[in-house]
């Protein structure tokens, strides 16, 4: 198995561990070095009262796609705890599938820094999110 | 009905008319004009690989209880649009009782500012949260 | 004179004409629509103790930089007053020349969202920014 | 000379050392543990083309006043260094006296998070701000 075909399996062993990830249907698409491509499928009981997805859903998988793009820069030994992250929402998201690529922008010793697009399935960007987590060794 | 139970009654029909908040468990313990206090059971489906509760979790009930208690200042006839917010995650959450306090510190015309505490049973904070809400007409 | 010059010229009347830009010596290096690319050349007096560019000279060259792509993209006529910025502090910035695009990431009909790259002179990426402006006409 | 004169004086000299914050004019009014409280004179070459102060100013002194807090928490031979910060401006700032008060949420071994209230003279609530900031030993 080459490197990138382990870090994308990687990212798949640990979002199949994980009941909220896995209760949420997050998808690995695809995961480079310092990048993780996500995917769900968003569904009706995730709308709010003005029938888009609720924000929280594409929160939880920016955050999410941000967090393993640190995974895949600091490796698996090191955690990647969320310090905080940020969302800016740019379009009302509807059911059906939801992609982010999650992008570390700087990674030093104990911090990273990184970003999250989230587009729907015609690529329309959705929200962009921007995340500092910490990855000292415990 | 007083007016703070009429607001207080307002926030849990409006909860319980959406699927996503309703799935959730996100309850309404207390409201008045500006000010909204929200409550969940997190479960140990909603942990992460770490053991504590995600924070998307987290992040999902602060903009709710924020953009409530937008909607008690502004009247449930004007809209409130999250266009951006931002979660500091101070402590690790446990599953159990989780509660969040969102507050507005600022209305006008077309936006609205708030801020949330979300806190443990036990009174520890967990988080800070701020949001900026379109309440423009539409 | 062709679009992208017009542009350009009117950043640098805009810029000549506000005392407190004209003080901090921004210069706009380049525009199109939707993009500003300003310039300062940082001083020795702009240091904090740590020897370093103080983070609210990077702050305000972003937001200015954010803000003319605004402008750009909005057109002169219309205003874009900053709702609220956030900067991620990347590494740290020497004197010398510092220079910061800006780029509208979505402008709708009252608000628009930018973020911008603050780099050294080497091209090192100093600072992340990102900003929500109002530019609803009054 | 008690232990929040002590403080203070701490605060003062920083200031009065750092050529940035003396060109500012950035005085210490008042600092307690976890608290430092700063003012300036803004002046009419600190306005922007629309006649109120530059976000800038309010940024550097949101930070300057929040970084501060946070040495006075973690003592003033550990770092503060700001990793992000974020600003919701709320109300136009006038030339005139305007006041800062920042205060320290959390305080871990590496990482605080700290907020702002930044004021008019007349107690009018103007921005409001938060930040991140690295704390450990170097």
């Amino acid at each position: 198995m080459d490197r990138g075909a382990e870090v994308l399996q990687d990212l798949r062993d640990r979002l199949a561990a994980s009941p909220f990830h896995a209760s949420l249907g997050i998808d690995a698409v695809d995961a480079s070095q310092g990048r993780a491509h996500l995917a769900i499928t968003a569904t009706d009981s995730q709308r709010n009262l003005q029938g888009t997805i609720h924000g929280g859903v594409l929160a939880t998988l920016a955050d999410t796609a941000m967090g393993l793009a640190v995974r895949t820069a600091v490796g698996p030994e090191r955690p990647h705890v969320t310090i905080e992250m940020a969302v800016h929402y740019l379009r009302p998201a509807s059911p059906g599938r939801i992609e982010a690529v999650g992008t570390v922008v700087r990674s030093g010793t104990q911090i990273a820094y990184a970003e999250a697009d989230v587009v729907a399935a015609d690529g329309t960007l959705l929200a962009r999110a921007s995340g500092t987590y910490s990855t000292a060794a415990r």
